[in-house]
């Protein structure tokens, strides 16, 4: 399976910025871009980086700098995946599900409404990453009369975007974006609620 | 296999306060209970609510005032489990892969540190719902040297405590929990970041 790995190269993760510096949130970025691209290749798979700007990679890069649905939209050749560069909880046995499942689409919803990973075997199924995406993806899906599935994996439906994700890495995540927050002085503090990552 | 549903009778889900009146609160509590209940019905199992305060229920319903640890723990008799009820987007298949997951102690972390759901066929193992309970679960199932399993489902991990949650249920639930909160005239609206659920 070929898989399609979207990366904002400039500026990565701005909604860290209460967190991490500009510098770090480009470190971190990449530590969960390595982090996912190994998972999709270590499930038997083929990640290319679609990166914003070119960056370096053990992986196939390509560059787009254009909006993420037009750039997604220009090189999905189902069948083929696009898994998100934020998903440092996911394992090859997570994305080996997302990559067996039998449908003309399969996708497994992100936190909040979006879509962390798609697998297209349907040349007329389009993306659209606005908004509540995963509203929309099931709603280009029935409109090509394509078979749906989604997978319910608590692993492919974090996305690292905001700090209350950051404990989520440290709780869950095993690779390089977990030991890049832990070198960076994030551990986990407990509240009255949910738990978060802070660093004295 | 037997299933306590643990739930908070007493002015539960205070931290929806900023979104939901105290009456409202204990309506849309008592429909994702009813939710929760009816799913691991469906999925074969025999709930029974473990509820802080008297309550009608079509379901075995037990009180008992303790903290939610103390009450577990003294009614938790292998083989059994344990699923909150503040889960509505839970369904038949995702309390499927849980109650059938081969291990002596089986886990669904919750979204920021919790543990959603449990399995437990030893009874050395107790369990302990303060703070970053998963890592505590985790531990107390290695200290008795029970084997271990880990549940990787977002419809067991989505717990609804805070607003932000809301969302999810009305993009992926389908019982009276998004019933309620559609009749009470929330719905999804997009953001910068993640959706969110509003009323007007």
């Amino acid at each position: 399976m070929d898989v399609l790995v979207p990366f904002a190269a400039v500026e990565p993760k701005t909604r860290l910025s209460t967190v991490l510096e500009g510098d770090e949130r480009a470190a971190f970025a990449r530590a969960m871009l390595a982090d996912v691209c190994e998972a999709v290749a270590d499930a038997g798979a083929t990640p290319t980086v679609l990166s914003t700007a070119p960056i370096e990679s053990p992986h196939a890069v390509v560059v787009d700098d254009r909006q993420l649905t037009a750039a997604v939209d220009a090189r999905l050749e189902p069948p083929a995946a696009v898994v998100m560069a934020d998903l440092p909880l996911a394992t090859p046995a997570a994305l080996g599900r997302l990559f067996e499942a039998d449908a003309d689409v399969v996708l497994a919803p992100g936190i909040g409404g979006g879509t962390n990973a798609i697998v297209s075997r349907d040349p007329a199924f389009h993306v659209d990453y606005h908004g509540a995406s995963i509203r929309d993806h099931r709603r280009n899906a029935r409109a090509v009369d394509a078979s749906l599935e989604t997978v319910d994996s608590f692993r492919l439906a974090v996305d690292v975007d905001e700090p209350a994700d950051l404990a989520e890495v440290l709780l869950h995540g095993g690779g390089r974006a977990r030991e890049w927050l832990e070198d960076a002085g994030f551990a986990v503090r407990e509240t009255d609620g949910r738990v978060v990552a802070r660093r004295d």
